[in-house]
């Protein structure tokens, strides 16, 4: 629809997270009139979110999509730069990994105070209204209308232009397309769960190095922190169900802290640490694919319900903001899950990362570290899978580069290079 | 729970067809109380069901389910035994291909016949009773309670120590699980629909060879033909969506017959094909997986509800009617699927089937036919996928025989066997 013609039409957005609220402003700006419903009260009068995650590593989609509603200085200006990851090993030695080159970052923003802000940004448009604690009962793809639940109230009954369900992984909206023939969706759980944790700021000032993402890679298990802007930082830990399970005293997580994560300890508190693992049982992440985001044409799916990802990419909150390419993001998750578990603490890893880096600096459109792809750049993320299989084809095989020999004669001279700092 | 302490413990089975039928002779048998409920009226009274298949073909499964109720002598007879496939080329050539050994067959049996029988052997348990049109609104899996919905009265609910899903595709047992956490869900439509069609008798017997399963294997598309007692046959034609979307008159559908399927048109009669093409439209088929099966010990999901599959193997009501051993079924059926569309007509095939047959018979125990271990056998799905996987291992790499003296020296004789054959 063209702005000229978007006069009188009605968009209802379903959810008033970081997507619908995002999406909200977008349409707002277009001209439509929105109106948006969530379920739960305004986090802004009630703050608490329960069970999900407190902040967000920000990177180069999700900025772009800020910036086309005029928000990402505002939001920027909130967020810390985290320019490389920390590795803690195992013996208390610590070493970095950058994200990309010196000026490339990813920022560590809080979910809460971003959701707030869109929310703002969205209600300052005279053409949208935001309904908190209104909770969809059901709609009507084929019509555009809604029934709306409202506490107190008698059900709100509407009819809309278009319907974009905004709703999360357990999507109400997306209930609509589950019987549509030819659509094809799949969710699933990862063995996983994440349970979060804090480290409190020391003598007013971060405890550990702020401008990181600190990591603690221990193979099937893993451990992260993202600094906050009191100073804290965030502690996930993620872990097979089974692994949470087994521990059930406070003296069982502290023997294994002491086992796997000792640096931590001091860090998080030895009281604190018995204490919180037990406020929360560890949260599921679940991924979710559907073969279709639109029912005909007056209904759409955006970010978590129409392709919900685990979070160790980081492109949940990036890509949902982004208006969504292609589901094949997946791959590139699972990819990204082994390198942070198993290789980030690997030699190999990091010399071949460092490789890839400097093929990067050589030939800077032929060879991107896939990373760099990921979070710093645009490319289309179905584009990114085949641009990275082709480079690790290349790194292995360099042979098929015969047919083109301006790359070839590249990589040679790249080679020479290499050799000669032997 | 044992028969000795099932006295008062009661048994809700939501759906009456052929798997919620036989579930109730099952648990009546046991000395439950069964109640069924289904949403349609009871087709022994109007025996209407649009869009099912019409037969079915029943196989040892099936049958060993049946016997264990008292009911296979009944349903063999009026099934029609079929030895082989019989393959129509473009040509108009005829050819046989065994399922099996000489004493083996498949029955074409009589969908709707078949679930008359089994509601009328459920209701003769007197702890069982059948409730027609009465559906399911909602379940809860914890407290084992259901809310059915009755035509001209009030909801009915009701209380169950166990109940029973075998409402099909689009299950409405299943919601109750769709949140649960770690309850892995998918489905996918192929892009395949399917159309019945019916060769009719000709001067009172069959129009065709009876005793086989004829298919007209065309690579992307194809038709099979089942024999009924009423001495018809009944055809479907498998077709990409996208196919059956070109064909929009009559002339059109002759001429598509007459190009594809020649020698089928004066068996279905030339104005029967212009009409009954556009009786129904093509019908859609879905799979569906599921991480698990049962909810709490108190909710269990049985046949298409728990994992439907595309009706290629003639596995969907074979393995529905015993017990659910395992998903790895879809796997067999996507072999399946290429085998009868592409494989079933070239030489290559014909030949590996005579080589595996041959073998077989040399060694009966280590090498079996991957249709005989679906079809003939009780062998676990996910045990026929390894022995097969296996099998086709040996065959390709028969050196991975050394580490097995005894085998090695049966394949060699085998060969010796095949080279003075040549």
């Amino acid at each position: 629809m063209e702005s000229s013609n978007v006069q009188g039409k009605k968009v209802a957005i379903v959810g008033g997270g970081l997507v619908g609220a995002l999406n909200a402003c977008f349409f707002a700006k277009r001209g439509f009139h929105v109106d948006v419903y969530e379920a739960r009260e305004d986090i802004r009068v009630s703050s608490f979110a329960r069970g999900r995650s407190i902040n967000l590593a920000l990177s180069y989609r999700g900025r772009q999509a800020l910036q086309a509603v005029g928000l990402e200085e505002q939001i920027v200006s909130k967020g810390i730069p985290m320019h490389a990851r920390r590795i803690h090993t195992l013996l208390g030695k610590k070493y970095s990994i950058p994200y990309g080159k010196k000026n490339q970052y990813i920022l560590s923003v809080d979910r809460a105070n971003l959701n707030r802000e869109l929310l703002t940004a969205a209600e300052k448009y005279s053409n949208t209204n935001l309904y908190f604690g209104h909770k969809l009962i059901e709609c009507n793809a084929e019509l555009g209308t809604l029934t709306i639940k409202r506490s107190g109230q008698l059900p709100l009954e509407d009819t809309y232009d278009l319907i974009v369900g905004c709703d999360g992984a357990f999507s109400t909206v997306r209930k609509q397309f589950m019987r549509q023939t030819c659509f094809n969706y799949s969710h699933e759980y990862i063995p996983h769960g994440y349970m979060e944790l804090t480290i409190p700021p020391r003598d007013g000032d971060f405890a550990m190095e702020p401008n990181y993402l600190h990591i603690w890679p221990r193979n099937t298990f893993m451990m992260i922190a993202l600094p906050n802007m009191d100073k804290s930082f965030t502690c996930t830990l993620f872990m097979p169900f089974e692994e949470f399970e087994k521990l059930k005293t406070g003296e069982q997580v502290l023997d294994f802290f002491q086992t796997y994560f000792p640096d931590s300890i001091p860090l998080i508190g030895e009281q604190e640490l018995k204490h919180d693992f037990f406020l929360l049982p560890a949260q599921a992440m679940i991924s979710v694919k559907c073969s279709s985001y639109h029912l005909s044409n007056r209904c759409v799916l955006m970010g978590d319900a129409a392709h919900a990802v685990v979070p160790f990419y980081g492109q949940g909150m990036n890509a949902g903001l982004l208006v969504q390419q292609h589901p094949s993001s997946f791959g590139l998750v699972m990819i990204s899950v082994l390198q942070m578990r198993e290789h980030v603490n690997s030699t190999w890893f990091i010399f071949r990362k460092r490789i890839n880096n400097l093929l990067h600096t050589l030939m800077p459109s032929t060879i991107i570290p896939l990373y760099t792809m990921v979070t710093f750049s645009r490319i289309r993320y179905h584009e990114v899978l085949q641009r990275w299989k082709w480079q690790e084809k290349v790194s292995q095989e360099p042979h098929i580069l015969h047919n083109s020999p301006a790359l070839c004669c590249k990589l040679l001279t790249m080679l020479r290079f290499l050799f000669a700092l032997r």
